[in-house]
């Protein structure tokens, strides 16, 4: 049997499906045909989850999106760790922002500017509240995830870093929380290291990060939850060892702000980005989360208007955190669109989303451990999944496999389309077979 | 007689109401006493302008924002240097994208990933068309002006520059075109000049110019239309003379590109960058043009997704221009919105454009000029103009003021606005009278 180069494993990143173990990734051609499957501690559902079901069926007219055939078939979106699907009240948010108070901010002094400035800034006291921050003066707007690390990267890691010190990622990092380190160790002569993960389970491998962090590691930057695998990252166990050597800590939660409750004081973190586009809020925003007095001391990233106090010919003095870092005209609307999306999460509660989520992908994961082998011929199907590196190349090449395909759930699935999609992958195999 | 200490003086940026000299202001209190208006050759309308008007009073229908009243009276929307507002048509397209065919872009074989990136890569094409690149390849989305500017600091301006190397900007340029290069001056050594402006006309001294420039000379960062006085800079002349010394030239077109048809060849820059929000599109987008030869050999700026080609623990090789330069995911509904806003401008013409803004430009000064004093309550007549520093603040020193209050027009303004205007005004005036 010949499976397409391309799509050698299958990762499943069942988003919240467990605390402690998320995911499936059968690696590799070799071991798709071992057909062993890691059930760890993962809740399994052999039936349809009821629960599940109804929030993923109560929330699908709020998502048009869904409601479209692809090749003939009705739409399965399991490709939400890419981006999910925006609810009408986002859109409807940003409607009206630009039908009734489109204006700059901060620098006007007549109504619109008014109204668009307190929109803005309203949705910044969302998003603070969604993940526990003290105050909004916390959370840097930036246009998407990858900015926020790049933000740190550029003004407290160049600023920061030198010659023997260490900065210590995982080798399941999103290459956003891989390649902004390796420019900036190449630029002050830190040094990067990875903690490997345990080829069994595909979580860190905890025994290694403890051997490896040391007074030299100067921060810590690390994926909550693997875009890939889905495994969750023991946060607090992390923050807490990086405290005992002085180290920072910058956790990725691109893949957890959207699919669990958040709390940064609890994560125990210095610094947290998030993806707008990823938790129902609109393309082109994302967070960067930093405590105050952190973000305080840090040098501006890039500079231009609403970033400055006053600016001379030949030097300028800065604005205090978060407008320091958010120079030029900011992202209205989609600040307005993601105070929105808070707004949709909020109103579900975080627990129920995770709930969902853990049912209905351990149901995926159960009906899908009855499958032998998986192909990309989805699509005819009306199947969307992702297939390729995800982002992670260097975890592909840990597990020794060119790509993977990936099923990602969101609050809108239901069990029929797991079934769906189960029915679709059982007849795309026997073209193989 | 007190006036508002805010307001000491009133700077009409009224774009492209002539190719040589476009704008009014009247600087400082103590100016503003003298009564002085330059009229330079700006022409003149003492009646409103037929022509100007019906494209105004024609496009209205299409901006939903304007119909409606502020302290009960019609809102006239003055301060487009700031942001314009969004025509009907942008909305649709990014309502559409959103319920259609929302997805990443580039890493998905699905059918909605392969919609997604074919409308943001038909909207790269569209702007390239607009501003005439080679190749759509020379376009580079940002999330705004500003980040274009920084990007080519950081990328370009951190590997090129050295001590010894000179930086030539002008007292005009607004702060995203000055923090920057203070920004590289510091790190690289390399000295930051500006050339002044003539006070009386409020261009860019020429003169001055062709004395500063020299082989020392890198680069030239200057911009194309002051937000403030609305000078439009003789882009050709620079960019002959730069040529003639080898230094590489950027043009901040934020304020041209709405309001005038561009070329990039024509222009002869090596750089531009443009501001979406600011031309009909949506907030969270800009672009960065370069010529690509150019944009090839520049280093990456940010790190992460979509600007990769391989990525290994230890080191990456990086995606040709454009990609190289857009890490993580992009500002894609503001893509689509941003090709719609370029379809709607070239549907009305760029040319028709420039010709209503000189049109009412000209007669919003003509009006102007018979009104003796300024203020900032304008906001209770509804009329929304923009007072502070406009992001110029060096400018302002030159000038001996601190701050300036602005009247920007664009293709909805109409002459019946710009009478009630001028009524406001001269109400206002009544009280501090």
């Amino acid at each position: 049997m010949l499976l397409p180069s391309l799509l050698p494993g299958v990762g499943l990143a069942g988003h919240g499906s467990s605390h402690t173990r998320t995911s499936l990734a059968q690696a590799g051609t070799r071991r798709l045909h071992d057909n062993r499957l890691q059930a760890s501690t993962l809740e399994r559902a052999s039936t349809p989850p009821a629960s599940g079901s109804r929030l993923g069926e109560a929330l699908r007219q709020d998502f048009p999106v869904l409601h479209q055939q692809v090749n003939g078939q009705p739409l399965i979106y399991f490709d939400n760790a890419a981006t999910s699907q925006k609810p009408l009240q986002v859109l409807q948010a940003m409607e009206d922002y630009y039908k009734q108070s489109n204006s700059n901010v901060h620098r006007g002094v007549h109504h619109l500017a008014g109204k668009a400035t307190a929109a803005y800034e309203a949705a910044r006291e969302k998003l603070a509240a969604f993940i526990g921050a003290r105050s909004s003066r916390e959370v840097v707007w930036t246009k998407n995830a990858t900015e926020g690390i790049n933000l740190v990267a550029y003004s407290w890691g160049m600023s920061n870093l030198k010659a023997g010190d260490e900065i210590l990622c995982s080798v399941a990092e999103h290459h956003s929380n891989l390649v902004p380190w390796q420019l900036v160790a190449q630029r002050t002569g830190a040094t990067l290291r990875h903690v490997p993960i345990k080829e069994d389970t595909q979580e860190i491998d905890m025994e290694a990060f403890h051997t490896m962090i040391s007074p030299r590691t100067k921060l810590v930057a690390m994926v909550h939850v693997s875009n890939m695998t889905g495994a969750i990252l023991p946060a607090q166990q992390v923050a807490e060892a990086a405290r005992q050597v002085g180290a920072k800590v910058l956790l990725d939660c691109c893949q957890s702000t959207p699919h669990m409750p958040i709390n940064v004081e609890q994560l125990g973190a210095d610094w947290i980005v998030g993806s707008g586009h990823k938790m129902c809020g609109p393309t082109g925003i994302g967070f960067l989360w930093g405590r105050q007095e952190l973000l305080d001391q840090m040098p501006p990233f890039q500079g231009g208007g609403e970033m400055i106090e006053n600016v001379f010919l030949d030097h300028s003095t800065y604005a205090p955190a978060p407008c320091r870092f958010e120079a030029g005209t900011p992202m209205i609307a989609e600040a307005v669109g993601m105070g929105a999306a808070v707004d949709y999460l909020t109103s579900l509660g975080m627990d129920n989303v995770h709930n969902h989520e853990r049912e209905l992908g351990g149901y995926l994961y159960d009906r899908l451990s009855r499958v032998n082998h998986i192909s990309m011929f989805l699509d005819q199907d009306g199947v969307a999944v992702r297939s390729g590196h995800h982002c992670t190349q260097p975890l592909h090449q840990q597990l020794s496999i060119g790509a993977s395909s990936r099923a990602s759930l969101y609050i809108y699935n239901t069990a029929a389309e797991v079934d769906k999609f189960i029915e679709a992958l059982e007849s795309t195999i026997k073209i193989f077979d």
